[in-house]
């Protein structure tokens, strides 16, 4: 078996309406599927509030830890937006209204008859010599520095950023996975699933119970970047469910 | 006005399934509404995988930076649940099967005429020194050691364990929180917004746009722990709104 890249990645929430409770993230989740279907695993998320020090500090340690990192929220035209501000003081660069970005939203007001406030314009201000992120809904870009991809917050805007960025990515071994079902407790199947662990150590075992409707289940989830170990892992521990009655 | 009691919490979310996007979170937003309602400022979340080094870490970064931390995910029975025995190395303390623990387990699993395999056991493994945390749902307990909070990954588990240790944890002042819907987009309303946050410096102001149905809408969210003060704040925004004919 050949050595495997392995591409990794962290992902930075930035904004206060997450740590308050009054917005539920619809982003960690997609992000995550996301790199896992192109090769990429996501090892760290976070959440800060839109504050200079705290963006500024979960910055440097990503992605100086990390192949990427990628960020979302705060690039909007309010005074809370401060993201690409924050993310130029990490990266020790200056920051200013961008060309290309200008061009784009001069376009963009003009054909929606939308005058060009100040505010409206802060959302051209792009770190020195950053590329621009293509934002398909509503022009304003997000952008990339070295392994630093800024992206929006609104779900929707987000979603067309990365698939704008993902095709300029470097990507890694695929991550397969299977699942067992079961009408069991963990810990019912934890003993020989350990066992099962230790014999195939290349191979993540993972065990995910969950409760509805007041009955329990369990899920085993096998995930290897090579198939071949992933359907002998799998076959061999669905045998020994069966042979003691678990599946 | 009295200087206020300020509580600050992270919330670090410890699993594999959550970071390649097997299981979408529902504990963040959860513990971030709670901890809101109840006074305690959420300042920071992390998702690290099932990896001692990772866990390890978060952990001593995160207690010695806040008033409280919270974990959840990673205390069952299974071989990946690593949770505590990586707080306990975190803490510098030694872990074992827990006197009290083991009685509750015993019990539940008699009653159950479950067996008490090594696997169901290790849930009984605590740190030394560690209060428990009842579960009122599946027994096994969480745990408390000085401000670290160890909790179950399953949501309803979580839950009942949060309610547990809630009325023991020191509490600040809670934030009062008032919001503007505005059939506008961001960029109408941002200049007025951000000339008005320099007016109320106190108060947290946050604009948080959202596109459904092919339409934007704005929401101004403002935020402070005087409810004097905060009132003033949106009666004063919603005048000049009014003003300016943007509501």
């Amino acid at each position: 078996l050949a050595e495997e890249k392995i591409v990794t990645a962290a992902l930075l929430v930035i904004g206060d309406e997450i740590l308050s409770g009054r917005t539920a993230d619809r982003n960690i989740h997609y992000v995550a599927e996301h790199m896992t279907r192109v090769g990429i695993r996501l090892k760290e998320v976070r959440v800060v509030p839109d504050e200079e020090d705290a963006i500024v500090s979960a910055v440097n340690e990503l992605r100086a830890r990390y192949t990427y990192l990628f960020t979302t929220g705060g690039i909007g035209p309010t005074h809370d937006d401060i993201t690409a501000d924050a993310v130029a003081k990490a990266l020790g660069v200056g920051i200013g209204h961008d060309e290309r970005a200008l061009a784009l939203l001069h376009a963009f007001f003009a054909k929606r008859k939308l005058e060009p406030t100040p505010a409206r314009l802060r959302m051209a201000r792009i770190p020195h010599g950053a590329s621009l992120i293509r934002n398909a809904i509503s022009v304003a870009p997000g952008f990339r520095f070295g392994n630093v991809i800024v992206l929006a917050g609104v779900p929707e805007v987000m979603q067309v950023m990365l698939d704008d960025i993902t095709p300029q990515l470097d990507t890694g071994a695929v991550m397969q996975t299977t699942t067992i079902k079961l009408n069991r407790a963990e810990g019912e199947v934890a003993d020989i699933f350990a066992a099962h662990q230790k014999t195939f150590p290349d191979v993540t075992m993972g065990s995910y119970p969950s409760f509805s409707d007041g009955r329990i289940s369990t899920q085993l989830v096998l995930r290897s970047i090579d198939s071949k170990r992933l359907s002998a892992a799998t076959s061999a521990l669905e045998l020994m469910l069966r042979a003691n009655k678990l599946l």
